[in-house]
């Protein structure tokens, strides 16, 4: 069997779900009751999305993860996804890839719909690129909902993924928590879901708390204050937390945590750590220990 | 204003369907009644899929054409897209690529709902995906239905993009409606809509009608009979109406036409070619004014 023939064979095994059609057909076909569908699309490149050296099963989880972590920002069930997947030549890297996707659509619970297989040139950088297509049950937050008033919070520490990416590039073999919330990062759904019905924003950090919270507070005309910034005993232990940790941290991408906004006297629905408020006005402030800090020159990651 | 910000500007006029969101969000949203879905993908990529040569605008109509004829194939209505994109580094390709994609996504009804856009390693080869998602009313026809005795329709002539490619391949100036053929494929969304609920088994022709055929058999437990093959007088003219001729434009791919089993006591409800019929058994069966013909070494396009 080919290389390619061994891949798409993989490939059916993963497609299960009756709506696949076992990748047969031109298209997947999906009965859907009355909905209000959440569409979103990820494409990662190597060397620009994630490093040469990270393990092809990390690669495969991380493209299902990270669009899985736009279903959780809208509140969505996911419903399945598709995949364009460029062959690279190499057929452990290329199975080893759907190994990780498969782990991460098996314990979302997102079938695999269909896609397309094609092969690069050779020496062509990888490109994986995945649509995700979701299900929310009641409203559907945005980014641009929050009120003046509201207070901001996120769903866990902010800042494991960044100290784990420079890890993993000084030693591609380090391993440890900080290298897996890079590699393996851990979407939203169950906090997404149950905190959807109250939010007035919502988003997922995927370029850095400051950049996301700065794009909330501009799609809801508001200024945006982050007066704290949360690090996990994990960055504590390898960085320390000063204030330098924190903004690192701050403007680190790839957490994945949700970042949502909530009026005063509303207590969040799940675990989550207040990291500031919006007002009225326009920009970003940043206050660590009750001082307002310089922003830092780049605010996040640009092109995630 | 960058190159990258002016391709996004564009890219948010194109995406001007209130479930876009302006594309500022993490996901598109789209409200809908209880239906069926039908969801298709499609990655091309240069020097693959399509000439390194072809005008920019040709590939956007083209990777809307491709989409758009998967849901043909499936007589489903398009509610939405979205797209992969990798800037190229060249902002007069990249826009031009923009206004061929936009020109056909209007011209089928097809808003842009979201997607992604990345940078590529300089000297990478392009590579663009779209994700379209459609909407059928009743029964989504398969490519396994087909029945014993049903005859074989496809809705004009083959080979005029296979013509159109060597042309281009030749002369990338050249022009005419073989050349169009190649590069501005016609999507059979009517046709499509119209024979959905009449026949047994479609598909679109995206490789090459014999193998496409065979695919149809195969996935029907049958065998196939192709008796005739239908040449447009473009083709004609170039080439003359040989048996050779016939079978290059049986095995050339990017014709999308649909293809269709019907019982053969049945008229298409719309214009149509008889091409061959399916029987008992398995297997492809080529003849040419009544006698059987050796089958080609390669049936069609492999990895379309």
């Amino acid at each position: 069997m080919s290389a390619e023939a061994r891949f798409l064979t993989l490939l059916r095994l993963l497609a299960d779900d009756p709506a696949a059609r076992g990748l047969m057909d031109d298209a997947a076909v999906l009965d859907l009751p009355a909905s209000q569908l959440v569409l979103t699309s990820d494409t990662m490149v190597e060397g620009v999305h994630y490093l040469p050296t990270d393990p092809p099963d990390a690669v495969g989880w991380k493209l299902a993860a990270v669009n899985l972590s736009d279903l959780a920002a809208k509140g969505a069930r996911p419903i399945g996804c598709l995949l364009n997947y460029a062959l690279s030549g190499d057929d452990d890297w290329d199975s080893g890839f759907l190994e990780g996707l498969g782990e991460a659509l098996n314990r979302h619970a997102m079938p695999l719909l269909g896609g397309d297989t094609v092969k690069m040139p050779t020496g062509a950088p990888r490109s994986v690129s995945l649509t995700a297509i979701g299900e929310a049950a009641g409203a559907v937050p945005a980014r641009g909902g929050a009120q003046a008033g509201d207070r901001l919070y996120v769903t866990g520490p902010v800042g494991d993924a960044g100290v784990g990416l420079d890890l993993a590039r000084a030693d591609p073999a380090a391993s440890g928590p900080l290298v897996d919330a890079y590699r393996r990062p851990r979407p939203r759904l169950a906090e997404g879901a149950l905190l959807a019905p109250h939010v007035s924003a919502m988003m997922d950090i995927s370029d850095g708390l400051l950049i996301d919270a700065a794009r909330m507070g501009a799609a809801s005309g508001l200024a945006v204050v982050i007066d704290h910034i949360p690090l996990s005993p994990a960055v504590e232990r390898t960085r320390g937390g000063s204030s330098a940790v924190m903004i690192a941290a701050a403007s680190a991408g790839d957490d994945y945590q949700l970042l949502f906004a909530m009026p005063a006297a509303m207590r969040p629905p799940v675990a989550a750590i207040p990291v500031g408020h919006l007002r009225a006005g326009g920009g970003l402030t940043l206050m660590i220990d009750g001082a307002v800090m310089p922003l830092p020159a780049r605010l996040g990651w640009e092109h995630g």
